[in-house]
């Protein structure tokens, strides 16, 4: 089953208290392209400038990753450069050079917009929009934001959510949109605006998913190691959509399955830079995972 | 099975956003005695004023809690005034009056010295090791503690916590104790100190805990109608206890079923100011969020 993400690609220049790596593979496509990858085919949408590095493109199409919807642009590629603080839970932004992607504007292969799975990864919600109205047969969509559009184009936003079916956001991003700090209550603001799934991202305490009467929630695995968290998010979101498009149907029990696969690639992508854990990952080392976290979880 | 409990009893005053409550009952070992009450026979040491109601002390006994080790001295018992912000989340102390529990020296009653079950509420460390040393025939030992004797009294705080076989911390506590962001990390660093078990309360993210080189972590129940969180980890740390004393017996399957337990009666806590909610809880209450939790978090 195919699978259209857009969003960033980017070149990323990330700082730890342990190391500094620059110019690697980043953006929210990149990372939740390459977590989808081991549940079904995704299919990128978004822009790369001159420099992006051909083996980059080889590692992407080497997980099976259609890259039809990237064009390549005169100019640099988006750079995003960050840096992590001792706790490795807080971070600075140091620069945001958007180069190319600051006129990115998603043009829909043909073939891409009968696919019926869809990931609208965090940009402009004016370009959200864009793609939903290309889109002609779409089954389940996910949706990514940031706390930037919910600030600065938050109408905008709500037509977005609106069409989707499903939203995905983290704890404080719940709370901003919505003005309530009750997650529960929160996730129910954003299930009426037209969403029939609310999927919250709690960091390291694990993920909620709210719909259908029905509320799932889980811890994440226990990862001590951790080298990079830049993508956990689009890598969660990533696996949860491909888990999706794998089973084929939006029903509870899938849901329930689709995030805890989600949880598990998000624990492996935190593992060291860029996605090169998730390059190295094996399908065998997430049911590992998928295992353990059964287990953990059972009383 | 009887369980010793060590802590304060005291006379709140609690205002949040849309009530205020004068002189209610308050205390740790109040909530925890009023948690562990529904799976076992609490036994409270504690420290109370000339003012402390006769009806509130009918209440506790009415729910079979024994107040042998309960000294009512001259003066007005502990009393603590709190104000939650708007999102119940963070509250501000308005005003700490220890009064007679500024002496507090907990003198065991014989019959409690052979007890096998003991949970040290937030107390000064120095009378906790006091406890320990006079109980000669304790089985499982549960200890909790607050931020300010981490920062006042942390070498005495780590002798008890060397004799202890569980300790209950919130997540902020945790970091603190160890300097360690990652709580796992953190939860280890704590076993190193003698524990066998460490349990990490995550407020609305739920629980863990870590121990018999196993790990469980549990979401709580979702409550939206969060009265007033005063007394939710005391509430947590006694039901734990008591159903601990229930089983009688420490094995993982026990201790992570305890840990559901204490998630749920903490969720019914909050529900209401004081242990108004305790008050009126049913068993048949508590094991229907049990079976919901269990439907909840599978998958």
């Amino acid at each position: 089953m195919s699978i259209v993400i857009v969003g960033s690609l980017a070149l990323d220049t990330i700082k730890t208290p342990f190391a500094k790596k620059e110019m690697i593979l980043g953006g929210a496509a990149t990372y939740a392209s390459m977590s989808a990858a081991f549940f079904a085919k995704p299919c990128v949408v978004g822009v790369i400038g001159e420099d992006f590095p051909e083996d980059k493109i080889k590692l992407l199409e080497s997980k099976g990753i259609d890259l039809a919807g990237v064009k390549k642009e005169k100019g640099k590629t988006f750079h995003w450069e960050g840096e992590y603080h001792y706790d490795m839970n807080s971070r600075s932004t140091l620069a945001t050079d958007l180069n190319v992607f600051g006129d990115f504007n998603p043009e829909m292969p043909v073939a891409y917009r009968k696919m019926p799975y869809l990931f609208l990864a965090n940009i402009q919600p004016d370009l959200q929009l864009k793609v939903l109205y290309s889109m002609t047969n779409r089954k389940f969509t996910l949706c990514d934001t940031m706390n930037y559009w919910i600030e600065h184009t938050k109408d905008t936003l709500i037509e977005v959510f609106k069409r989707v079916d499903a939203v995905v956001l983290n704890d404080s991003e719940v709370r901003e949109f919505t003005g309530a700090t009750n997650l529960i209550t929160a996730a129910k603001k954003i299930k009426e605006l037209g969403p029939k799934y609310v999927i919250i991202k709690r960091g390291e305490h694990g993920a909620s998913i709210m719909g259908d009467g029905k509320y799932f929630v889980l811890g994440t695995y226990p990862v001590e190691n951790v080298v990079d968290p830049t993508g956990a998010g689009d890598s969660f979101a990533g696996a949860f959509i491909g888990y999706v498009a794998k089973a084929g149907n939006t029903n509870w029990a899938t849901l329930k399955k689709a995030l805890a696969y989600a949880n598990v690639v998000a624990s492996y992508s935190v593992e060291d830079f860029s996605v090169d854990r998730l390059a190295k990952l094996s399908k065998k080392e997430i049911e590992g995972r998928i295992k353990e976290i059964k287990q953990m979880i059972n009383f």
